[in-house]
């Protein structure tokens, strides 16, 4: 556990910390042709829940939310937009800390401030599967990737905020070249179409996507390296970092 | 003065809200070819806002927003979403509040939760122009539409909130259709393409323009009425509300 929460977090009075405000990342990688996300388990209480944090008072929020980032996949410059504030009554249940407390042997007196009503700024994040390392918090047993398709019940409305993020990326697919951070540095046409088709959740025309992608102008061929049959695999391609990052308008 | 602030929010201690968190609303009308927005104008301080409101205790985020635009507009089931989150430190500065509960006569002690920092949520709002009826709050003087064009300098990172705000819905021109809310219940093609080109800010083709719009199937053309040279006049189109939401995507 090399970055935890801070202690001042766990602390009844939330002192430091701006009072009643939250932030969740959904946390998305790709890998194996199944997009995933990290959560953090608590051990023996059957509650999983997306990573969050706090923000310190003198802090900017959005600094706040890469700062949870990096506490929990060691990773830097990674991309990452607010997409929506929960802030529903219905959301407010201290049951579920009170017990992640308790477990950790600390005291969840009534006006503890990690029990009060909190409304939750939703980050997303992109980041390379193979360069993050999760890494639990303090209150949580272990942090793990976990399939989109087959998660567990999550902790509060979690479950809602990453079926929301999951709009998002799919809404901003069109409008924003941002996939590519899910990806790493070089990557086959297989890849970038599994991934949409993955993202969208339903296959795609291999040719037609092709057209699209290569009409964009944002993708580099790598000349391929001979090396006995290598001329048989497939190209590899890179994203061109210069390209404009949104598409066109539709008029 | 018919719907106030209520008198609980501008008590010192802020009891009954949410601490440190509020809601700024981008009122979007559309009036003479020109994209609008409301602001509440504080006379003899040179202070304009955004209207603003807080979130009760026992209250949804969602709905207090929805509270704020009906006590500034009159008006109720208007299109509202969330946009952004405001949260950086160099958004705090106590002053513009203080000036204004001087003005009012009331003390600004140096506690009161109304000059603490606040991260704000910022919603916007697509009106029929023809239907709000503009109020002011218990704060300010008056509550106006002011050209999106030439917009005074106002309080805070407000005119940041309006920037963010008008990007949003750029973007979402082509993803939503939203539009309409702006337009009353009937209008001309030439109506609707002036709105678009005012949002984008720049020109459209015509013909491209027309054969676009038809083709999303989402507009009714109203039979004319024969009225002597009404014959001439142009057609009238109506939004057809059970169309699909949202237009295809991309891929």
């Amino acid at each position: 556990m090399d970055k935890p929460l801070s202690t001042e977090e766990i602390r009844p009075d939330g002192q430091g910390f701006l009072p009643g405000l939250a932030i969740d990342c959904v946390i998305f990688g790709f890998h194996d042709n199944q997009l995933k996300i990290l959560l953090l388990e608590y051990r023996h209480t059957d509650l999983f829940a997306l990573p969050g944090g706090f923000i310190r008072s003198g802090e900017n929020l959005n600094d706040a939310a890469k700062r949870t980032l990096n506490d929990r996949t060691s990773l830097r410059d990674i991309y990452l937009d607010q997409f929506y504030v929960f802030g529903d009554m219905s959301r407010y249940d201290p049951n579920p800390l009170r017990t992640i407390l308790l477990k950790r042997g600390l005291d969840p007196v009534n006006d503890h401030w990690l029990l009060q009503r909190f409304v939750t700024v939703g980050f997303y994040a992109l980041v390379d599967f193979t360069k993050a390392i999760p890494i639990p918090d303090l209150l949580s047993d272990n942090c793990q990737w976990h399939d989109l398709a087959t998660l567990p019940p999550l902790m509060l409305d979690h479950n809602l905020i990453v079926a929301k993020a999951l709009d998002t990326l799919r809404a901003d697919l069109d409008r924003k070249l941002i996939v590519f951070n899910l990806l790493p540095e070089t990557f086959t046409m297989n890849d970038l179409q599994s991934l949409y088709e993955t993202i969208l959740g339903q296959p795609l025309h291999r040719s037609s996507f092709q057209r699209k992608m290569l009409g964009l102008g944002i993708l580099e061929r790598l000349k391929k390296q001979y090396s006995g049959g290598a001329h048989k695999a497939p190209y590899l391609y890179r994203f061109v970092h210069n390209a404009p990052k949104t598409q066109d308008s539709l008029l």
